[in-house]
């Protein structure tokens, strides 16, 4: 059995990691822990693992976790995440990082964006960007895998046949995405508060947001040149998923059945990537780490649609899944 | 035009009230105010009024109240409600006060269930209990009117006409309750975070809501005797509405076609109460001053339903209903 | 008095104008139809209404509407409408309608999207597009107005000032829009089934929407040319409301100021547009007859985003601002 | 391994034994069955399925059945059920029937309620009732047993330690139940309608709901006397769950202590159980097969709260805890 260890077990990730975990059957939760505020019996701080889970959430003492775990899900906000990986690395842990500490390359572009300066470079040059099935390969012998912000998980498998294919305008691309509530995280604010999110949708991070330049990256990374996105986030009343519809400008023309192909082709081996003949929905994947895509032209443009699951595929799942890469279990464990 | 002034405008029922009397053709709405870090346009404080309300929110100015307003809507919360009513007495308005400071007549259960000592027992003497279904003929000459708590107006209404004729035992009352989520306030927290409250239901207050104290006074005031009830409120996720699922055990039998006749001619003159042949939805309420009720048999039993918008006849719509009566305008201009 | 009738009263858009209307100071409602299998007392019908509205919900009668009224608000489906508005103008009557049959001037394309002939092209030729903001002196004098669909209103009043100017390329519009769920009907389907449609967000009219050359006409109208619109519809777990995001090209560089300039500009007399400095949220205009907007460049894009309710600005709102300039009483009356 | 048949596999309860089943690892689903008009592959049926489960779902078979299943979960309606279960038992097949139809051991009541003529009433006189916290030792050994509903789980669970001990007055139950909008089942209808439903909440089957003689024949097995109950349930404006606040009188005095002991005592085994310190939220079993309680003494009577999935612990996941326990197996095996 691997020994799991979660590092900032408080959050909505952490709890959807442990909710995951649970039915995995080839690994044991040995080790919860927390800022010393949101520590307690499991039970007290989610009341939903009551008899569920007996671990207590504890402040994290580094020796212990070192006797206890064989690899860490590291659920630290940005900027914090850097402080700790390290440390968890020297305490000889493999290291499923869910922050964006380790997936922008560019350090000037993660300074810019997280307005921070990065003081673990050393770490980020040997992260592995954990989409599996972009980058499996790199993943397999990963010490620490930096785990996608979930828009760009999204976004980029709803357009990397296309990109990978050199097929659209590298300007072109619109990325509208609609993420549920949970995104924006545990903490209490003006505009979560049910009676103003409730029966609510907006706009946000307009020309701002970080997951921009992460997506760019990646997409990047798939053409083999430069992609330039804009990206739009939105967040809509609901618990869970983003949608994504992502515009974008082909540079020849494509039938409806070539991209079908294209795409079935392309991820014909992926067992968490469902390429379908019908828009998805977001509640089809709604507690599920899959990814449901529809592509189809119209008036000139392609136009890819992707659901996701925000806090599986778009988190807590793809890390158990790149968890199963690294150990070499069967990747969908937990995860069916 | 009446000049109507709204003290502590910046929460829900502030803006409620705006709403409402953007629509009111006798009044005039000549003064906002609030803690000073909660003043501004009233559009950067609610998008909603941009182009729609030219006042600003200012902080309270005693002088320029008393030149600008003949009556206050005073929407300041528990205990710092009596601090400024006084005052906006002094300054020689009518006011409507939405807290409970003037509604509990015995200063011992106020103290009790608020946990404060009462400092203005002289004007709660003359304050008047604001549910004019109940209390109309007080309300006229009144210059304090205590605008009633929400679940109160939905609770007694439901039942006014069996404890008037005596049909009921006194100590067999159970208010069963559930209200939308605008009922806890537009301050953030934890239990009203859009995903933890979203997709959920949960009882609160056990045994200690400061409304039941409230019920059972105005209750024992229409049976012109001591009745007890044991009140328990739900939250549920939508935005506004209470129902009411009141259960009584009657004295002698009755039918429902009695039952029907009693609550009809009882709310036989009152615009804003509708008895129906079936089960009231929130929904039929909501955004009105109308309070729906279906009073039937079961099991020995009298079930009582009542539907009412917590924000409308709840707060603000009584409110402004009280305001009319006050003034001796139509009762329900600007609640149509 | 304006007395006023509405036919096919039974729908969310009849509602919705009997809501309003009850407020509206210089009309009588004076009749109300719809099929007969939807007729009753309209508290049967809409039990919101119980108490506030006396009318029943007759089946249509065109002597007694010719008694009765002075203008309709016809409310029936697409293709049913265009068989009902020749008699209400024959029977003297203005018409407001609501349908789609007298918006589109291109016959062929009308034909094309809604798969039927058009049996009354006479009076779509005198029918006027009733979007005020762009053609209220063509209201004004109107006998027949065609009450725009609830996405082109939000979309084309998002970019009619770029249009006008001839500040964006042509070709390059892509509208993404979410709406709420009451944009379906009332009918009950599997898609907006609540337990299908809650915590679900879904893209549909893929490339076939109706609403695509609505835009495109009104735009080109506005534009004084030819525009192309890629237009893609979403909707979410919400009753009201529609998010319009307009992505496109400008021809020449643009700062924020001169936008927002340009915008200030095109709307300043107009009671409903309201230009913001930060984007809009659904919420902000829910109930409300307004359209918020704002607009922002975003990596050598345009992006211009619009908050309408569907059922106001988008309908029933829109409709009676219709009216109001038809019958040149006051633009905002009911709508405040 | 076990092979599982669903019957009726094509509504609510169908598509949450499937997931369930997905993560059993000591069953296989081997055959997927429902109406002709409803079969297809189970992706076209469930889009959530794609990639997930390779099995179609077909017209039944009965030979077909016999050679592919040990067990069928029959999850067909009420009335319908009963005409098809003999034929499952006579494949050779143990059957876990999802419908009233071998609930309720009175044949005259429940032809009352389900206004029809028992048809198999032999079979009823053998079906285990599965409420496996109440009837474990004869589930071990049952060949058809009847999964409790979704309400009577929910309440019953709440007051059997007092039941049990007969510690209140069995007349004075009264059972007031909130249920999600997914108990309606998968046909779309007005009440359910996405636009009538969300911001909604209403009480229904007043005096007449089906579950009231099944809790009450329960509740008489528990406390080995008739008890009667008024049970009054709701529906609000979210996906899952139930939230039972259950009132009754107890025949002394007892402390809040006495009770959590109580509770505690009766419920120590049972790993579906909760019984907790403060009052459940209908969110915290969301999605799991667990029962949270908790119960307390207020003006005199006694409170009991209970919080359960309606589509697990009251449906499929209370049918897989049964097959469980049938079979032999860990009972909690693909319900953790």
């Amino acid at each position: 059995m691997i020994r799991v260890a979660i590092i900032g077990a408080s959050g909505y990730t952490g709890s959807e990691s442990i909710q995951i975990l649970l039915q995995h059957s080839e690994v044991e939760l040995t080790y919860l822990t927390a800022l010393p505020e949101e520590c307690g019996a499991v039970e007290d701080v989610f009341p939903q693992f009551k008899g569920r889970c007996a671990l207590p959430i504890e402040p994290l003492d580094i020796d212990k976790l070192s006797d206890l775990a064989d690899v860490a899900l590291c659920c630290l906000p940005h900027k914090v995440s850097m402080g700790f990986v390290p440390k968890l690395l020297d305490a000889g842990l493999k290291v499923i990082d869910f922050s964006a500490d380790y997936r922008l390359k560019d350090v000037d572009i993660y300074e810019e964006y997280y307005n921070v300066k990065h003081t673990d470079t050393a770490n980020l040059a040997r992260a592995v960007f954990g989409l599996p099935e972009l980058f499996r390969e790199q993943i397999k012998g990963a010490v620490l895998v930096a785990n996608p912000g979930c828009f760009p998980t999204g976004a980029v498998l709803a357009i990397a046949p296309l990109l990978k294919k050199d097929l659209i305008e590298t300007s072109s691309i619109i990325v509208n995405a609609v993420t549920g509530a949970s995104g924006a995280g545990k903490n209490p604010s003006d505009k979560f508060h049910f009676p103003n999110m409730n029966e609510n949708l907006f706009a946000y991070g307009i020309g701002t947001h970080r997951h921009m330049p992460e997506i760019e990256q990646i997409a990047s990374d798939v053409a083999g040149k430069k992609v330039t996105v804009l990206f739009q986030p939105h967040v809509g009343p609901f618990d869970r998923g983003i949608l994504s519809t992502v515009y974008c400008q082909p540079k020849k023309n494509l039938s409806n059945e070539e991209l079908l192909l294209l795409y079935n082709d392309f991820y014909k081996d992926e067992p968490f990537v469902q390429v379908r003949k019908d828009a998805p929905a977001v509640k089809d994947v709604t507690g599920t780490n899959y990814c449901h895509i529809f592509v189809t032209c119209v008036k000139g443009k392609i136009v890819s649609f992707s659901a996701i699951d925000n806090l599986v595929k778009g988190a807590s799942g793809q890390a158990i899944q790149n968890m199963n890469i690294v150990f070499e279990l069967e990747e969908s464990l937990g995860l069916k």
